[in-house]
């Protein structure tokens, strides 16, 4: 028996698993990891959170995850708290649950590609219509375009992404702003990349006390080197995390979970010490790129996308053929690089001269 | 601003939380937990397995769990493999993705009720529609009358458990055949509390290998004792296994979680240690209120079903007044008690005299 003589829904038919390859080489910038092992006092603290859950993993965990929830509100600021947040297994699960309380089916999402590729996956996994707008050709978004598609589509949610996966450019806050001024349903800005963003670049935070129906979506994937703990969380009116409640699978954060994320956020000043010297890469990747006349998109993020001047996925085997990975985010002719370490960033440069 | 000011999804509107209260008392016999703590010797493997993965947190986990999945195959038995087997978030995870891939929005799912209460939930929360059937009075279910359900309904999932929750009786496994044979979609047999059956009590493993469209649902929550560690997993087809990788979220199984559920499959003789003792206690609970003059329902689980005489919200009540919090199922005139400890049963005991 195959997949194919299985009854599963028509709509999953021929597809394939998300997910970049996992392959074993030496240079991985392919996923916009954190390259940086967790220091040592950070591995202890977090070591220790979780010994002290084992004894009664026997009992089921919070479920409504408050401590954690009160430390990430007071990380992000805001006069946010606890009431304010909700945290799940990656944001792609947080995001996944906005979308069973607000879309699902006979409900419809759009968002502005090309961007993250999981937001349209997430609505169809959820039975929500999606609806594919577009970017403009430089990958920005103007704000009339954006309001006249709304105006077009009059869709339950809508998903801006900022900094945009995987274009690497936060939008402006005027964009935002628009769209939540038009929106009739909730709008989710997914900041995954905030952390990286150049100087001067607000987060949508800025906007939840007068937008009741924003939400801004965070993960602890990426600046906070924490991709393997799993943590994605959002904040929002407590309204909409008493709606979140509605359909979250009772006790989803497991105890380690909870505990891991609780210990990695009080030791933030050491794992986010980090966050500058990627952005130091990142811009000397821009730099370099277009020093050697690529076409390079503005980055706020730990990733930069890049022109290759062909056919991408020839130039993507070409780099792993010299023991680097990097993304084919399947954009005809552009491929993204994650901003690494200093060797990482000097093994890229160096296999990029191959595709000249 | 307030939930229903919010544009959620209509048929979520007026819908409370799922879950029981979680309480601070003394004696805690309502989520069927495993009451004893993780012995010295399991907590200190399961913290060294999860010390390991610390440092190199930073990465994605193994998106697949192979190691996790081959571990669970091996514990399983039944000529199980790595292929036949998945791993997710607490069985209510595992479910969930199962109705993503084969029901969803214009498909139906079908259980005989009383049954787990997440069934019809986590139904609604990925747009496939409910039919609740029936148990017989005496919460058994007659082979002729689930074909005839079946005929009926042509459901394209159908939920079978064994034994029940929240009633306590393994299913006859001529049931489960029958309901094979007619089924024209995906037969999920939930075993959550496989490992507390009665001697001489046939898995639905047993039927793997001549039904392709059979999922047998598990969760290390119950006899493991790691219900605070989430994690579920089913053993099916190869398949089935392949479809639900089109629907899962990518990551979804954090590095911690897969180490120490690893960890935890390793101890299992410790583990498991537990379960002939808590067995004890349920018969002996079984018996006492029979004893009592009580109607009680056979259990292989490690709860026990028993009906009051009178209003289960009141004896639940007057229950909790002595410190012992059990579950009202929102079955009228019964309650459902877990097995725990030696001490919990005679606080337990002790308490229903109350109930005369």
């Amino acid at each position: 028996m195959r997949i194919d003589d299985l009854p599963i829904r028509d709509d999953l038919r021929g597809k394939s698993p998300y997910g970049a390859p996992q392959l074993d080489v030496a240079v991985r910038l392919n996923t916009n990891e954190n390259s940086y092992p967790l220091p040592d006092d950070v591995v202890e603290a977090i070591g220790k959170a979780v010994q002290a859950e084992l004894r009664d993993l026997n009992r089921y965990p919070d479920r409504d995850a408050v401590a954690l929830r009160t430390v990430l509100a007071d990380y992000l600021g805001h006069g946010l708290t606890t009431d304010n947040l909700w945290a799940a297994n990656g944001s792609n699960e947080v995001q996944q649950q906005l979308l069973q309380a607000f879309g699902g089916p006979g409900r419809t999402a759009l968002g502005f590609g090309p961007s993250y590729s999981m937001h349209p996956l997430l609505a169809l996994g959820t039975g929500t219509e999606w609806i594919g707008a577009l970017r403009d050709p430089d990958f920005g978004l103007d704000p009339d375009k954006a309001v006249a598609e709304l105006a077009k589509h009059d869709p339950d949610l809508v998903f801006l992404c900022s900094p945009n996966n995987p274009t690497g450019t936060a939008l402006d806050p005027e964009v935002i702003t628009a769209v939540l001024e038009r929106a009739r349903g909730v709008v989710i800005v997914d900041e995954a990349y905030a952390e990286f963003a150049r100087a001067g670049t607000p987060s949508a935070l800025t906007l939840l006390s007068e937008h009741p129906r924003l939400v801004v979506s965070r993960t602890m994937s990426k600046a906070f080197g924490f991709a393997g703990g799993r943590l994605g969380y959002f904040a929002a009116h407590p309204a909409v995390v008493e709606a979140i409640q509605l359909v979250r699978l009772p006790y989803h954060l497991s105890a380690l979970t909870q505990a891991a994320a609780r210990a990695a956020v009080a030791q933030r000043d050491a794992l986010l010490a980090t966050v500058e010297a990627i952005k130091e890469q990142r811009d000397r990747i821009v730099r370099t790129l277009r020093e050697r006349g690529y076409r390079v998109a503005d980055s706020d993020a730990n990733f930069v996308l890049f022109e290759v001047g062909g056919d991408q996925k020839i130039a993507w085997q070409r780099l792993l053929d010299q023991g680097v990975l990097i993304r084919d985010v399947g954009l005809p002719g552009w491929l993204r690089v994650t901003a690494g370490t200093p060797a990482e960033t000097d093994a890229f440069l160096q296999a990029t001269e191959a595709l000249k």
